[in-house]
């Protein structure tokens, strides 16, 4: 009738800080596909005979070796509403072929969470950690405070590509940052897929705006930024905004997020002056004019009745 | 290479509240299948020569004839995160086999924004308009204050399924509310699918809980509430913790929400006391010890830099 799409590699590499669910041997991702079928048993009641059930959907699409591959970073930490932001993250992500999720935990170690759901989930993907100094966190040490959150965490992911990949040999594929609050649209995977070097698309509820956009000339180039805050920033754009050839974060193995001396807003401009300029910036969704991610936030619940001692089983997972 | 899967309902109802895809005749709905071939141009930049590229997805999975229906009644209202809400919902459903979403919006008319998403999500859905009146809103009539809201879109929903389906011949299937910013694993659904009058489990994030949850005795019988607030409710559950089924539902055509005199908290009992006991309630989920969907809020995003003559263009949709 139907089947259960799970991809076969379940292989933990054995490497501490990874996870890796796809085998990568520096030119293309590489793929078993296995058909499952999963069986299950509806709750027995009151005494009437069992009912057994098939059922299931197909997930994700499948692997092409034409496609080029989308490196989705994720930095991610614990707090009530993680499970829910990667769920749904991951049913977004389950409709996109050639995507490999490269999740980084702010943590001392990968949480069991974490990992039961990339297990779980049936995509393909890295699971890294690496935790943000308490120093950094509380704006204690010599570096500026309000430290962007994911830093380190993004840088991890870069790092991890360019251990993975040979440079002299790049893989065809994409590199985004995607937070696990923001809503993405499925479209806005295929228009990244073919970046030549640095795509860039308006990212809505930014900047205290309903969309903040590049500027593009009648010629199909980015010329600015439309924003109020500090549009003279060299790339006045959230992190939502753009992605970049793998190729590009191979040729530069020296360009990161910088800790150090970077003022709010200009985390970005941090990553992508060592890369491109604004001349190369390749204009997608319609040379900028169609908003395809949403900068949504998720409220902290409330929590007040759990009391001092608690309330619900703290063995169930939420 | 792959394809583009789209459903070839587009006709559409002539009765003036109502867009439906499926075509739905008492027993079963009924489907077409389409492949038709996305063709996608890349912006051409710098003169190089156009690219054109296929891309896609497989969405939704096919519609089954032996799979009972789920009816998700969704009420939505405008405002700044409608868009990517709804978004992440048609993403979430599209995994989900037999899927009909049943759309309802708060509004004197149905807007182009819902209507232009659920023409291109490619789910099957039926498109409703009901708007809550101002003094319903406000409280300023003889009815209670604090009216949820919600409540007059869930019952034009099912008014619809009353309307679309004989009570003498019912479909197989479910119903189930699912307000637009929560977060529901796929899991979700399959438990729901079977049941046979009304299906209970824990949600996440209500109550001032990590969860709330029906109380299950050892022999798989609901026999109460695990809540702080008021679990002498008769039906102690949120809007997102039961499903019912569609027999039921037509079995029962007096059954609904009410409008008057009902307490905050007491929304989902002004309808179940009319449909089910709680001696007739289903535990799902595991008997009611795994936390499937998650009660999640999205923040109102400030818009401070908008001004009073806005900044950004109006006619980009967000």
């Amino acid at each position: 009738m139907s089947f259960f799409f799970l991809p076969s590699f379940v292989s933990e590499d054995t490497d501490e800080n990874v996870t890796s669910k796809a085998l990568l041997n520096g030119t293309s991702a590489l793929r078993e596909e296995g058909f499952p079928s999963c069986i299950r048993q509806q709750q027995s009641i009151g005494g009437t005979p069992k009912v057994i059930q098939n059922y299931v959907y197909s997930r994700p699409p499948p692997w092409s070796d034409t496609l080029p591959t989308i490196f989705v970073i994720t930095p991610t930490y614990t707090r009530p509403v993680q499970k829910a932001e990667l769920t749904r993250l991951a049913n977004t992500f389950l409709h996109v072929q050639n995507l490999h999720w490269v999740v980084v935990e702010d943590s001392p170690r990968r949480t069991n969470l974490v990992s039961n759901l990339l297990e779980k989930a049936g995509l393909n993907f890295t699971h890294l950690n690496v935790e943000t100094p308490k120093s950094l966190k509380l704006g204690l040490s010599w570096i500026p405070s309000h430290t962007p959150r994911g830093t380190l965490q993004r840088n991890l992911g870069l790092h991890w590509l360019r251990d993975s990949f040979s440079n002299t040999a790049p893989p065809e594929g994409v590199v985004y940052f995607a937070d696990d609050d923001n809503t993405y649209s499925l479209e806005l995977f295929e228009e990244m897929r073919y970046t030549r070097r640095v795509s860039v698309w308006p990212v809505a509820f930014v900047g205290g705006l309903r969309y903040e956009s590049p500027k593009v000339s009648p010629a199909g180039k980015v010329v600015g930024w439309k924003t109020v805050f500090d549009p003279n920033r060299p790339f006045a754009i959230d992190m939502a905004g753009f992605a970049i050839s793998i190729k590009l974060i191979l040729e530069k193995p020296q360009a990161s997020f910088k800790l150090e001396g970077v003022k709010g807003g200009y985390q970005e401009t941090s990553l992508l002056k060592d890369l491109v300029t604004m001349d190369g910036l390749e204009p997608k969704a319609a040379n900028c004019t169609k908003v395809l991610v949403w900068h949504t936030r998720t409220e902290r619940p409330t929590l007040v009745n759990e009391g001092k001692r608690g309330f619900t089983d703290p063995r169930v997972e939420v």
